[in-house]
């Protein structure tokens, strides 16, 4: 390793300063820049190129299950926002406003979607007329605005990307099930495409959507134990329906009201790939999303031709096989180039030297466990697309693992204080108050996250926090 | 026909109104609607599925080039938009202005992009550092609001959704390549894509972007002899480098400015489908871009159940082939569903009866030609795609023959008076004064639009308007 090369990408120890380690990976690697607004991000190539595998990934799931795709205005009518109480209670304070058009004051105020609810359920009242338009589902892809006071990059950024999705059906039943059903779609998309376990499950009234009758999330564990919540679907009841008109002509001849469910996955996803498998090296990124699955690294290539020849050719046939394959033949050190990609999280590194090519074998390097082995130069385009399914499987079991490793079981205050601090989720049984939340939240910094798949024995537990009889199995942690 | 089904979806005559015809189009075949704020519009499933078949074709051959996305902030210091001065003269009386979060007033008013030439400007500044650094070519595809008078879906509308490419290079001559390069995939995308001919060259100082130093356009003819701007480039000089301070060390060691180029394409191509091949029955879509490609409608299936099991047997089949068909298997007339589709544009009806049935045959009837004949059952799978890619074809040369039929040669203004009014563009020789332009525009309501790839006679023509010696052979044309 040429002198030098090992400075080159260095980013803070992840065991010592995670929160630096974080920022660092994000800018180092180029996933992302600050924006010229406080508050804002840009999205470099290799970040954008994530959210791409993203969107593809999800998109496809969408319309398998029927979903198609439309795309709403961004301004809002701020007198649309006022129609639903809760949710100009919850969105208020954080929404953009636009007040003029070139020198001129518009009539009426204009809101930056901060989630389109409200201006689809306006479009939902004109077009449902009748049973025969239900159920209606659309998606659309789209930025929102939510003006945070503290911001991080992918985490929470005044302007983010998303999917909101908005369904419309004839009975409560089928709305609360689309919601249950798209929360499983996420929970599959998160396991399968970002290697990454989730929790799942209703969230406490506290937690919910503003103007939702329930809302479900997905919280994933990141490796300083605190939670990421990475997707929520929502059953939104009638409370739209109300607000906004959205009434069908039902098989009996009677005028009812919609009910609705919407949900939404954003451009976190990625704050939750980097902080879910990230090590002290960098990024370490699930094959599926990976915008480079594979970097062949040439070695000594200036004195030996047949290196840069064969590595090209290795190339071409991995590209063959749709592996994203890139070649690093830049007049820079191998130490370099591995600290390059590593920093970048590309799953594999393909390394060919004269003795390798002489010897008809490359020398692979897993990101994830950085395992290395030699592997014959012709079996490399049949055995690298089984190889980046089993480093999916591998860092998914790997993050399950941690996951599992961190969750205490606590029946006390004092118990939930330590596991916190050690960096776990709380498993615990709660009353159902809002005030003990509301502790615990100014005690600890922790907040409910879902409720426990396993609600059986509730009933022979008090609450963690006032000893009252429980009433709820839940999770409690830190949340980004 | 049962009574009342030609009247469904009655749309107002092409050849008497064609203003009300292009909105009942948009309107009745459900591309989109009107947003609630004037000036908006929704892109509703059908009209947006046309646009993600537009995207993945632009966004493959945008790749082929070399070019990644990346996505940049929509809010825009306000600062950023004076500091190139032509831009900020062309933009600020249509941008939208952001002044307020919640109830707090904002310390620097931001703009909704109306075009990101400079919030991107200056991030280019902070990431290029060398020649090492160059070309960088990014796009990004995102929403932009201008704030216009008079609006019109898909044509002129305040939020609309586009690409905008913007690439960086060490000389003028690069970037002023990359713009003519990018005008010719543009244009390779009208053709082949969405069947569509078009007028490529560079436009007149008066039409250019403000900020270029030189803008190409495509122009389409429309059914109405008039002319849509459907995809722009620009060769940007050094304009934005200087007022962004975008410099590079080159190889010699100096640090210079950069020269770059930007090009977009937006949802106003949906427009111009809409008026380069819809007719008296409605929306004609080329194949490429139609998210029904074949429909196929079983015909007393309620009598004769053989009828249903074979319709979506076939669909089976065409599916598997990636033919992206419906079956419409609704309990209403065929009538009925004829004008629906009919309306819709999609290239290709099967029908499908009982008699068919029994002889092994299926009738299809072609939606850009009317043409009906019969096809063997098992002989669809294999014919359809080719049927697909003749009727693209035959779409083109259909619309390439009525534009080379409406471009008028003109060598005075009461020729060019005639030719506009008769439905035409004017081939003309030109002085290159902006005096002429505005005269035209004033008495005639047309523009320039592209220089005439043929200039090799134009020292012996004289300008036809003022009389003076001809600097230009050009296209005046009516425009949307």
């Amino acid at each position: 390793m040429a002198k030098g090369d090992r400075f080159v990408n260095q980013i803070a120890d992840i065991h010592t300063d995670y929160t630096k380690w974080y920022t660092d990976v994000c800018l180092k690697s180029e996933l992302c820049d600050y924006g010229p607004v406080k508050g804002t991000m840009v999205f470099r190539p290799y970040g954008y190129a994530i959210w791409e595998r993203i969107q593809a990934e999800a998109d496809k799931r969408f319309k398998a299950h029927g979903v198609s795709n439309a795309y709403f205005p961004m301004l809002i009518p701020q007198s649309f926002l006022m129609r639903e109480a809760e949710h100009v209670e919850g969105f208020a304070p954080e929404v953009a406003t636009v007040t003029h058009v070139g020198n001129t004051e518009l009539a009426e105020k204009l809101v930056l979607r901060p989630t389109s609810e409200t201006i689809i359920g306006n479009m939902y009242a004109k077009w449902i007329e009748s049973y025969r338009d239900l159920p209606l589902k659309l998606n659309q892809w789209a930025n929102v605005v939510r003006w945070e006071k503290t911001t991080r990059p992918f985490l929470r950024t005044s302007e983010f990307l998303w999917q909101e999705g908005h369904t419309v059906f004839a009975t409560p039943e089928e709305a609360d099930n689309d919601a249950l059903t798209m929360l499983d779609v996420y929970k599959e998309l998160a396991n399968d495409v970002l290697a990454m376990p989730v929790l799942t499950g209703r969230k406490s009234e506290k937690e919910k959507f503003a103007g939702a009758v329930a809302t479900y999330g997905m919280e994933a564990m990141m490796k300083d134990g605190k939670s990421l919540q990475a997707g929520t679907t929502h059953f939104l009841g009638d409370n739209f329906a109300k607000a906004f008109d959205i009434k069908f002509l039902d098989k009996d001849g009677a005028h009812k009201y919609v009910y609705q469910a919407s949900w939404g996955i954003s451009t976190r996803l990625i704050g939750a790939v980097i902080m879910a498998h990230g090590d002290e090296r960098g990024l370490c990124l699930p094959p599926p999303v990976a915008p480079v699955q594979a970097v062949i690294i040439p070695i000594g290539a200036a004195k030996n031709p047949d290196v840069s020849v064969k590595a090209a050719e290795i190339k071409a046939t991995l590209e063959k096989a749709d592996v994203r394959v890139t070649l690093d033949d830049r007049d820079q050190s191998p130490g370099f180039k591995f600290n390059h990609w590593e920093l970048r999280g590309v799953p594999v590194r393909i390394e060919l030297g004269a003795r390798d090519l002489e010897s008809g074998v490359v020398t692979v390097a897993r990101r994830d466990t950085s395992e290395k082995f030699t592997m014959p130069i012709a079996d490399v385009v049949k055995n690298l697309p089984k190889l980046l399914k089993d480093i999916a499987k591998a860092m998914y079991d790997k993050a399950n693992k941690f996951t599992s490793e961190h969750i205490a079981r606590v029946n006390s205050l004092d118990e939930m204080s330590a596991a916190l601090d050690g960096g776990n989720f709380c498993d615990a049984y709660w009353c159902g108050d809002r005030e003990c939340e509301d502790k615990i939240k100014n005690l600890y910094s922790a907040s409910s996250r879902v409720f426990n798949a396993d609600q059986s024995d509730v009933g022979e537990h008090t609450c963690v926090c006032c000893g009252k009889k429980a009433k709820h199995r839940i999770y409690f942690a830190r949340a980004y």
